[in-house]
């Protein structure tokens, strides 16, 4: 089965690594007895193939290897995983140029690190993709805060505002997921100012003129609060309040502003209650003292629901609770980053839902899935007092507010929340009872009741990863060792099951 | 003519200002002699309008009232000049829902805040709009960075790298110029710690540790040096380096950079030699004098080849040189940002292409007309030492990078760049003769040369600007007093006639 070492253009080899993940698990285990939900397959399943099928021995293969030296030359491809072809990809299945038609979704890194909600060539998407509408809005693109389009109230209403959190009733929409944060933390900047200043008190000739030489009070000292391990985004600021690992930050000027620790809590949660419950006491009372004697002022707290790039680290409704106890009582802004959370991946809309709140978040930012991007708020005081201070040329883009919208129907029609969590449920049970026993392999299990928002943590996770995908299984890590699940609203029951096989052995990639 | 006030929820009342803007300029004036050039119509412009045509008294109309009464309660409203109807607008005209079908657009503020450069309803962005290429890159968008389609390479060398500005031939794609800048300093700040380490000289564990407190030296303090009245974008970093109006920076954490002055020439150029060299020598000696005495080291200058929200402000090719001389002198990298000066509006297909340089610049950005965005370089060691220093999930958005394949291909066809420099020269012409005929009017007449990137200072800008947006002629202004015009590159003899019959009165739009 081993065969020489062979020097390629590029390290990973599958005929060098176990030909079936079982090997991993050390011996052979019977596809457990889990019941799965019995959920009908969405009719736009129907092409995906019946498992993964990879045909090559090498990924890259060869065709890729050829492409990715001719990309190369212009375009950095030292990140680059496969070389896809995208109209043969179907569902949750992507296909790359070498003809391997199988390369099953199911982690982060992937389903385009986690922004796909409805898979490859969805239908709908298309039939809206190749709408009139969306040709117009594709070739005479609005400047939306001077030139917005007629239809651009209904597309917010219909689109992305009927799905706004709880209590959140407008949206400054944006480009990306660094964009929305960003834009997010002026937001909460202006807002900080202005209560300070006094509501309709207007700004004083020492402000106009000492920002424009970059010294506060103009340009104020004011921090945001973020958490270790985070991750917000790469633009100067977010990357700020990102944690996540140095190679991320390292060399690029930053904001002096603070961060808490985040719970680290310990698995199974059951097991733990009351060190978990002093672990999130002590984050808690951290950021609070931090909240109190940080430096400068903190205008706003940014956190994910669950701690995604940094680990899929995950706290407790309570944490939350009285982290938003804590900040209003310190008049400091809340804002949830639901970037990679949001849309339905967690069994509930957004993550923040599974809270129970009694005061929503001050501010909800969104991207990936979405398609689009932004941040949702209620406080009409955050609007700020003059206009052209939230402001720039294009102000976010109707053409992927449109795919929201079609996304958003797409969810309600089939019910996808509710699939997510049910399929969540059964891939947890059946993750939970291979930990039981593979306890070596596979710990601090996470993600129950958080529908496909799974992680664990492994001790051979690269090699597990590396398995995985030479048998058509694309999952990503996060942190130094977690395994971190992240698939598509469409994945269901039958690729759960596709999952076991391929790790009992019984299906073969190849 | 005058009718009385009333109170409208809006302050612009056409009904209030003179219905010919000849009033504006003292008395009749008699369409001028310049001899237009004999451009062919390109025959995708055979549907416009022959001239302006404004139905309404007011702007906005009732319907524009209504629909923004409406948007207002989901987005701010407070920057919007006209709810539009694309479907009906065509070329260089701007329909709106009230009817008024013949917005000409002249301005910047206007044209999508200049982002629009083949006009509204363009048939080879139609066709590319409606392609299945098009619709699959929608649908399945990809993370640029991992999964790149099997095209990639092809959309990048026959479309933003064909026109790569001399000297550089590679790309980093991003979503919009902001964007693009911000990226750009990244690359600067990672460029000149790599240079400081030692090329092959891995971080310390020190840059690694501290860079994750935000603390040097692995949040080093680096600078980028801007201009007085500079543009370059509103994101923290940018924003930093944005020296434009108070408004656009007040309240906002600032990075403390240095800024020079840009210098203030006087017109016309041909009469003020002397003085003009003297001035530009000021800056050049005030800018090296800040890159060998700034508190901290300084990785990049940034500069506009034409500041554009700055107020148009120009200067010559040999402050430029200069400028190109003494960065590279002191081991600073060069940023020319073209996000509103490139993509032929100045009768080059750069801006900097005017200059003549011996040495490219370093990194030059674009957005705006180019629909996409993003940043060219050349040196290979622009692109960072390891994978994912310079990463996110979208990198950039290849269904616009089909649009500006397309713009190129047009561009290319129809001639475009040397008909906006021939149009602009016509333009220039009839503004200078007007000019010497109203010198209180018209003043520093500017953008000779410079294709269609012109525009003037008037004592009474705001009331000129409102008078032709009556006369449906959209321009915008930008500085204190500067009328900007900025008219997308299918601008052309015809326009400028139906200006020119504008401001004589010998046609009205009502």
């Amino acid at each position: 089965m081993f065969r020489p070492i062979l020097r390629t253009p590029l390290p990973l080899r599958g005929a060098l690594l176990p030909r079936s993940p079982i090997l991993l698990l050390h011996n052979t285990y019977v596809t457990t007895s889990i019941v799965p939900p019995t959920v009908p397959i969405p009719a736009f399943l129907v092409d995906e193939p019946p498992h993964p099928q990879i045909i090559t021995t090498d990924i890259p293969g060869l065709q890729s290897r050829k492409a990715i030296t001719k990309l190369e030359q212009v375009f950095d491809t030292r990140s680059l995983n496969m070389i896809c072809d995208y109209e043969n990809s179907v569902g949750n299945y992507l296909s790359d140029v070498d003809g391997n038609v199988g390369s099953l979704e199911v982690g982060v890194g992937y389903a385009q690190i986690a922004s796909i909600p409805l898979g490859y060539n969805n239908p709908a998407l298309m039939y809206t993709a190749t709408s009139p509408e969306m040709a117009s809005t594709l070739i005479n693109r609005p400047a939306l805060g001077n030139f917005p389009p007629h239809t651009w109230s209904t597309i917010l209403t219909t689109g992305i505002l009927s799905v706004a959190p709880h209590g959140l009733n407008q949206v400054f929409t944006g480009m990306s997921g660094s964009d929305a944060n960003e834009t997010a933390y002026k937001a909460a900047f202006m807002f900080y100012r202005r209560i300070s200043r006094g509501e309709d008190v207007d700004f004083s000739s020492q402000d106009l003129t000492s920002c424009m030489n970059n010294q506060s009070p103009g340009s104020p000292e004011l921090s945001i609060l973020s958490f270790k391990k985070a991750f917000h985004g790469r633009l100067f600021a977010t990357l700020s309040t990102t944690r996540s690992k140095p190679i991320h930050k390292v060399d690029i000027p930053a904001f002096d502003w603070p961060q808490a620790s985040f719970p680290a809590l310990k698995y199974p949660l059951d097991s733990h209650v009351e060190e978990n419950r002093k672990e999130e006491d002590r984050c808690l009372a951290e950021i609070e003292s931090i909240l109190t004697t940080w430096k400068n002022p903190i205008a706003a707290c940014v956190v994910e629901p669950i701690q995604s790039e940094g680990g899929d680290n995950h706290a407790t409704p309570y944490f939350f609770q009285a982290l938003r106890q804590i900040t209003k009582k310190h008049g400091v802004l809340l804002i949830v980053d639901e970037v990679q959370t949001g849309v339905g991946a967690t069994g509930k809309f957004w993550a923040h839902d599974h809270w129970d709140l009694q005061t929503p978040p001050d501010m909800v930012t969104f991207a990936k899935k979405a398609q689009t991007a932004g941040y949702y708020f209620g406080n009409p005081l955050l609007r700020p007092n003059r206009p052209y201070r939230q402001f720039n040329t294009w102000m976010g883009d109707p053409a992927r507010a449109l795919l929201f919208r079609t996304i958003i129907e797409e969810i309600k029609k089939n019910d996808l929340v509710t699939k997510a969590a049910q399929t969540g449920g059964y891939l947890y049970s059946l993750l939970e009872s291979l930990a039981r026993k593979y306890p070596e392999e596979i710990q601090n299990l996470r993600g129950k009741g958080q529908g496909t928002f799974i992680a664990w943590d492994s001790p051979r996770r690269d090699e597990f990863l590396r398995t995985m995908k030479f048998a058509g299984v694309n999952i990503g890590g996060s942190g130094e060792h977690a395994v971190r699940l992240r698939p598509m609203l469409i994945f269901g029951e039958r690729h759960v099951r596709a999952i076991d096989q391929v790790l009992s052995g019984e299906i073969k990639a190849r």
